[in-house]
């Protein structure tokens, strides 16, 4: 009986562990030392807990086999279930109170709720595990809460890129780009965040004709680092002269139009 | 055993699905309805989670009564713990190799590491957890992740003020205020964040003279929002003419020379 309440305890406390830990390897040495048990009896508890994860949808407990080897805990949900929130979310900002001058649609308070940014991030970093990036680059402000999440989710750095110069970055690394509405811009970054040849995913929420996305891949290029995709929570259909096109989104927004409260938004299909 | 190996189970997603929403009040009923048990195997199973998270310390598990009652997972760790992280994370900022030219120090690599910016964040949560905030406000760039994960810890919603007024924002309420180097700056609020008589908590990644939690405050008066008090990751000490001084911080840095490589910082004193 004592021994069966250790095991509940003891699986307990590693979902726990990986589930406040995603993207981690976790030698299985971490837990055998832990709980004074032998490696087998934790590799036991593991195969339970990927069945039950895997039972209830709750994410993908991945072994890695070798010296550097342990498991790991991805964060992945089913595509059925990530499309059924995309479209209420869609529902949500659908709302044509959310409609603003100019067309705008406002939805700065969503992706900073601590909620729905990390399901996003989440779904974004879903999409991209395979690539293995060693970092997620995004540009401030509105991208960070969701790049942040994207970044949990695969367990690497989140780096910043600015649109004004900060003391505080040290020396950087800057270019010129050519905003949606023809102004040139600069954005610059930190010379010391990202390291020559390592492997970059960029995240960002909104997505029209793609100019800050290149601005930002130029910034990799400068400093020799790798471009291994884009991923975008919003993408504006109905853009001429996109300057990129190899990028994922979530949902497509195809028309804000503020004198007839409409707002057609959709889970971009896969 | 069927049943034995069922309860280990139940228990191990109701540890997945408290620790995966922090702060949140989730109803037995939710539990019950999902597993097809009574509330009473439910109320038994928090029981024997809660003296679990109490021994391992792995946080707080709460016991709600009433209507809207229901169990509530808090990340919250013991003191001693805080210390230490705080005491190895301060021995990483003091690298000579962070100071930058006018004595700043970098650390927004740190900040921005998503494993940091969520154990600095819970700490901060941790120490406003019983002033119950409606919401967490920062300002733009570097404060956004650990407020985000404040905001998480604390199952509220992140608002972020902008140093420059953005389209998407909507109707702005803008205050102007003087920063540590005597220039009158501005920053706004997009006017459907903050609903009157919120309470609001705070949060920035670091303080020198307090200027810009000034400026936050009267943004909080402008929308008759109630401020609930002040967290900072980083004070900077020895600083003359502070004009505010009801905060608390996690580290005080007392000194960074780059002509003698010297950078001190420390956990706060509690």
């Amino acid at each position: 009986m004592d021994n069966r309440m250790k095991r509940t305890d003891r699986i307990g406390i590693m979902i726990k562990i990986l589930s406040d830990n995603p993207g981690r390897i976790i030698p299985f040495s971490v837990f055998s030392d832990k709980f004074s048990v032998a490696k087998s009896s934790i590799s036991e508890d593991i195969m339970h807990i990927r069945e039950t994860f895997e039972a209830f949808g709750l994410g993908e407990i991945e072994t890695i086999i070798g010296a550097s080897g342990g498991v790991r805990y991805n964060p992945v949900t089913a595509p059925c279930e990530n499309k059924k929130y995309l479209e209420e979310l869609c529902s949500r900002l659908a709302d044509p109170g959310r409609i603003l001058t100019g067309d705008f649609l406002y939805y700065s308070d969503l992706i900073f709720s601590p909620s729905i940014s990390k399901k996003l991030g989440y779904m974004l970093a879903q999409r991209f595990l395979s690539s293995r990036p060693d970092c997620v680059m995004t540009i401030e402000t509105t991208g960070v809460a969701i790049a942040l999440m994207t970044a949990q989710a695969l367990n690497v750095p989140l780096v910043v890129a600015r649109k004004t110069h900060r003391i505080t970055d040290g020396s950087i690394i800057s270019v010129n780009y050519l905003t949606a509405d023809k102004h040139v811009a600069t954005m610059s970054i930190s010379k010391r965040s990202i390291q020559k040849g390592q492997r970059v995913l960029i995240i960002d929420d909104f997505m029209q004709g793609g100019s800050t996305i290149k601005g930002m891949r130029e910034l990799l290029r400068e400093m020799d680092a790798i471009d291994i995709g884009t991923g975008v929570v919003i993408e504006s259909a109905n853009v001429q002269n996109r300057v990129i096109n190899d990028f994922i989104s979530l949902m497509t927004l195809y028309k804000v139009d503020k004198e007839t409260g409409t707002v057609d938004i959709r889970p971009t299909e896969l």
